[in-house]
């Protein structure tokens, strides 16, 4: 049986996604910057994908611009307000459990000259907003916080957090590329000035992405990739419109009843898997947990050995994050949140997809004991 | 009959290419950075890609980094020579006739304090290899000059001008989006450090491109898009694979046939064009002009009331570059060649594909005429 539980780190395109892709790709392929009719189509179909992405998350459709993907609009955000609003001050507020595309470009930014506070989260991921709201200073210009966290699940309060940017008057960001029709995001209510997306987690193509820049913060953003005056001059080259139609369709197949299934899901898999000895989940648990994820540490033993083990069974998860996991170092997320090297090293993240069945996670559950079994049989650490 | 020729624009995607991509989508959708197998299946797909698109240009496949695009790839190189360098020179040399993505990231550089010379070139585009000589200096860090002009498809003396580079030991990048199989690219014989290229002008997916970077400068260059650690460290963000895949199958379906075949129906074009009366090619003739470019100025009338006409037609085309076909002023390149404003407003680019026919451009022909005929005998400036 071959199961994928690595959906936080991609999904398989949805059929009807591609077959809306299709037709971009060999009959309607102009440039959507072109003048003549084919031209006006292309950008007919970008302005409907876009009016779709922003109905999703309460903005309007002019907020809406379109990149390559959460990386991009990650480091589109962050770097955008640090050059734009640089005269007003060279403080930016972080958390210590980001995506490596924030993480990486605040620090990136300190050797620039600015200064980056990475608050301390709670034992479950949780920033606390009045630690928020101390460490907010005179020059302090962008608070980003990632909204779901893409290893460990968390979901922050962004409207708790929303709301003390908003008294102090700071730009608020969160990378919401695992959130994003998993929990509600709402732009206005969350106060958020600026949100990341990406269309491969959520069933539609790699490639693709969005940032949403409300509308008075759109002056201000430096853009990252200069040219053509595309997306509102916020993100020049040419439109990748098969890939921005995909995304359109993928957002608006999202359906509350994937998520209700993903939970029940999610709640029998960590369930099962913490019975096993010597387990710890990472992250909290219920409403306040992706509904997608599990990341459960075993303790005496080491991730990529599980990996493998699993892998051999035909199941697919991740070790910390796809997107550090080609990497040796511990997780800086399991480290934030108070876990030991020792058993970070043994965590393994699994992620749902609205299309696996109870019979996968059925033999999840037996394999992954006969796995970490065999492992700690051979392992020298099991005292 | 419809006929598109604005392939300068972008290309449909070959079927062929588009069956590449599809299992990518559905089947082989991991992360390429996931340690499991789906990982590595689509990691692999990455390495052939990179192999192929390398072997096109005479690199070898490390040296190809996977973009979103032709306008990320022109940032990635400018701006990253730029920053990567600057602690050794702030003087960057390019010509008047640039891509916009080269010439704002320019631009840009000077509001920054880098000082950028905008090398003059002839009537019909090229830049003289003594000019650049004379005009590199001590500090200077980067030479950017594109290879296949856009608008007037002058294919520079890369040779030439690389010598000079390679000579005077600073950084050669060329902007090879429209250039890539329709005229030689080798990195080596060119002496190039970079070179931009793009997938949906050569009938591959938009939203793809690669910057080629030969391997003694990989540790120089800053990277753009800060994260995680994919593209040799110096392009975060999660793989486009099925993008990757296609662009690599459109390489490899490239044909020195279909180059032949454009360069006859190029010139009965342009051959037939300036039989009507006052009109003017813009650009050499030639093999030293891209094989699918013409582009000629019809006085008296505006490029956008010819472009209407023939849309009406059927036929697609475009006003200068479709880059900057939504603004108003006059082309840049067309200033830089010495054209008047007056003439410049009435050009009329057309670009050609492997696939036109000789009934085609027979039917244009016949279009462009009656059009012509029509928005002068309209036009108040006709004497």
């Amino acid at each position: 049986m071959d199961v994928y539980l690595d959906h936080g780190a991609s999904t398989p395109v949805d059929r009807r996604v591609l077959d809306a892709m299709r037709p971009y790709f060999t009959e309607y392929y102009a440039n959507a910057s072109s003048l003549h009719s084919g031209g006006a189509e292309a950008a007919n179909a970008l302005a409907e994908s876009r009016k779709t992405l922003a109905d999703s998350i309460n903005a309007k459709a002019e907020e809406i611009v379109f990149t390559s993907g959460g990386s991009e609009s990650d480091n589109l955000a962050v770097k955008g307000v640090a050059y734009g609003l640089r005269d007003s001050g060279r403080h930016i507020i972080t958390t210590g459990i980001e995506h490596p595309a924030v993480l990486e470009t605040c620090r990136g930014l300190e050797r620039e000259g600015f200064n980056v506070t990475y608050l301390p989260v709670d034992e479950e991921g949780f920033t606390d907003p009045n630690v928020l709201s101390e460490s907010i200073k005179d020059d302090t210009i962008l608070v980003s916080i990632i909204h779901g966290n893409n290893e460990i699940g968390t979901i922050q309060d962004l409207r708790a957090l929303g709301e003390v940017c908003g008294d102090q008057d700071v730009v608020f960001h969160s990378d919401a590329v695992q959130s994003h029709t998993k929990t509600e995001v709402d732009v206005v209510k969350q106060g958020l000035g600026l949100a990341s997306f990406s269309a491969h987690k959520i069933h539609g193509p790699k490639g693709v992405g969005a940032l949403y820049v409300r509308e008075d913060l759109k002056g201000s953003l430096r853009r990252q990739i200069d040219g053509g005056g595309h997306e509102y001059h916020l993100r020049a080259g040419t439109e990748n419109v098969p890939g921005v139609v995909g995304y359109g369709k993928a957002v608006s197949l999202a359906r509350k009843s994937h998520v209700k299934h993903m939970v029940r899901l999610r709640n029998k898999l960590a369930d099962s898997l913490l019975e096993l000895p010597d387990t710890m989940l990472n992250g909290p648990r219920g409403d306040r947990r992706l509904c997608n994820n599990v990341n459960v540490s075993f303790k005496h033993i080491e991730g990529e050995s599980i990996l493998l083990g699993l892998d051999a069974k035909g199941i697919s998860v991740s070790t910390g994050s796809a997107c550090s996991s080609k990497s040796l170092t511990p997780s800086h997320v399991l480290a934030a949140i108070g876990r030991r090297p020792e058993d970070s090293h043994g965590s393994i993240r699994f992620t749902l997809g609205r299309d696996n069945t109870w019979e996968e996670i059925d033999y999840v559950i037996v394999s992954v004991g006969e796995v970490v079994e065999r492992l700690r049989w051979m392992s020298p650490f099991v005292g």
